[in-house]
């Protein structure tokens, strides 16, 4: 175990034994999937398709080849645009995304609507209605790009009444559940299509994620090679799930992933969401009166039953990167500084130049890790000079 | 050890144990690369270097950052492609080509020139002057694709010859190694780009592969997202590799691929070579005289240091797919029937329909094995019903 670990927004480096050994196994036993009858190739096809059942079971939906694998979620997202949008498409999404969302849209030179976030970073669809959301659909708009939750405020989102808004509006909602997925419970009823991590939430390694299409969408190919059947045709089939998967499978990584939905089905959302929970409301209740300190996304107004366990900080005008590494060699607490990858919420919330401090939880975390951080804070916010009333 | 395992072409089931243990390690202890201080953090970014460096020295190229991480060969090919070639770019390529290559080239709706095979399958070089070859240069034609060894027949192209042809041409060879790197010397000075997968000869886990750039192109980034920095640029840096890199590495899968190399360097590609080589003149050499055998690619004729080992056979016209389940189910042998992915040298060698058995070694491979294997043709010539003379 990695002690004083507060990096699992981006990625869970503590995860279930069950990960790991099935990783290794799966690089022993399973060869490549497609057409063979040996038992290895057999294997890591019938392997494959459990993992894609798992997470269709996780997240609701019938078909488990509705759910197509991709290296990450950055490829899924590449996939996605390059597969459903023209280029110069106009399309929605919100200024609290990712760069995984945001660069996709620009590098499709898409025309983007940006729906404006709260002084507390949260895009609120209470603050919409059919005709200010019309507003922002340009003519021939088919698709908003929303996150389920911030992973700089860990604020979610309400998807449900997003997607509401759109599909009045005859608009399809892709939601990025990279944030949500494993930490709460993500119902198929949020979104029209899901893209998804494997290595945060879900527990699975690096180079994994995906891609959940819950309706019916015309999916061009975006990338294309072997595929072990349909050798003749000069692409790959256009139907879920080989639309988005040519060449060979990361069948160890898929593997891996099926353990780590394993963990969190035998587990319960419910009890990792809970436990995260209370987790993230002792951190925020320990902080509380430590001189100098700056917590962002309305924390202390918001239900915690709204937030995923990612707390993002700073201590008076002390540069993000200074804290974080000042964390890291005095105490070893591991926490990301920067602007995670998130431009357009830094700016908003006043923080592109200093960055934050993002300590961010996972079930694996404890109580006494979440005390001994905010320890280090107090002493920090001493160390760096502050007193009662900064 | 998974006994007559002999679909090494497809990927390496037998791994050094190494492969396996490293990745279950990084799963473990890399955190995810890029703008943190912890160690975990660190190690992950650093892990990441010495694997290309690795791969450089293997290929002996100086810099390490010119070799590019992808999910798989496909995953490369398509990024190689969508990064250098306008839609409808006139390309030179071989009818020997894996659907890797040839899909993504009708993809960006290529216009192709094929260059043919001889009788055996084998692209050569000494078929062509620069008049000729010229002939087959459209205006404005910038690339060639080659693959170094067909995974269907294993014979190794003349790569050098055919990059001084492209080059008088003012045309880059891109070269395809996927059935050669790690199986014989790959050196830098056989292509202009070279794109490979981790997980056949280099013995790394599925899901990597990368894109070696071996001289000065122009590169537009295909793929985009969060790269931990530049995170206010609508796009990520186009250079080496960042280019090609966007979004959370697969950390686990390259600390294994950089294991695998480490077993070749240490093992010497020579004595892999020879081994293999060995290997697969011994089973040639087991195949005389039993009735109805059919191989292809010339084996008969080629220098055997021109080929890797791969032979494909038939007996008589027997389907290959029955022929392939036969030796499973009755001598628990592993290999692959059909097409193999590469549909235009499957009709140029007659076998569209019938397909062919593929036989693929490695180093891990006995000469009890390739005995056995020998020995299951000669039964299986038998009970199909052929005789002396067939």
């Amino acid at each position: 175990m990695i002690p004083y670990y507060f990096d699992n927004s981006s990625t869970t480096l503590v995860k279930p034994p069950s990960v790991a050994e099935g990783v290794a196994y799966a690089i022993h036993n399973f060869a490549n999937a497609g057409r063979a009858f040996y038992d290895n190739a057999m294997a890591a096809g019938r392997e494959i398709y459990y993992t894609r059942a798992k997470i269709a079971k996780l997240i609701g939906i019938d078909d488990p080849f509705n759910v197509a694998f991709t290296s990450s979620f950055t490829d899924g997202l590449n996939l996605l645009t390059a597969s459903l949008l023209e280029d110069g498409a106009s399309v929605i999404t919100t200024r609290s995304e990712h760069n995984s969302v945001l660069r996709p849209l620009y590098l499709k030179k898409c025309a983007v609507s940006y729906l404006d976030c709260d002084s507390d970073g949260r895009v609120r669809p209470e603050n919409f209605n059919s005709t200010n959301f019309r507003a922002h659909a340009a003519s021939g708009t088919r698709f908003m790009f929303l996150n389920h939750a911030s992973n700089v405020t860990g604020a979610v989102s309400d998807a449900q009444s997003f997607r509401k808004l759109c599909n009045d509006a005859g608009i399809a909602l892709i939601l990025d559940v990279s944030q949500t997925f494993g930490h709460i419970p993500v119902d198929a009823d949020c979104a029209d299509i899901f893209v998804f991590t494997g290595h945060k939430g879900l527990f699975g390694p690096q180079g994994t994620g995906g891609i959940i299409i819950n309706g019916s969408f015309d999916l061009r190919v975006a990338r294309t090679g072997g595929t072990g059947d349909h050798s003749f045709e000069p692409l790959q089939p256009m139907t879920m799930p080989d639309v988005f998967e040519a060449g060979t499978h990361n069948t160890p990584g898929i593997y891996g992933l099926g353990k780590g939905v394993d963990f969190i089905t035998e587990t319960g959302i419910d009890n990792i969401r809970r436990k995260e929970s209370d987790l993230t409301l002792l951190f925020i209740d320990e902080l509380r009166g430590i001189p100098g300190i700056r917590l962002y996304g309305g924390v202390d107004s918001t239900d915690p039953g709204e937030r995923v366990p990612v707390v993002s900080l700073n201590i008076g005008n002390i540069s993000s990167a200074e804290l974080s590494l000042y964390l890291w060699e005095k105490y070893e607490i591991s926490t990301r500084p920067g602007v995670h990858c998130a431009p357009l919420l830094h700016k908003h919330l006043g923080t592109a130049e200093q960055g934050a401090v993002r300590f961010s939880f996972s079930y694996f975390n404890t109580d006494d890790e979440i005390r001994y951080a905010a320890n280090a804070l107090r002493q920090a916010s001493r160390e760096f000079g502050f007193t009662k009333g900064d």
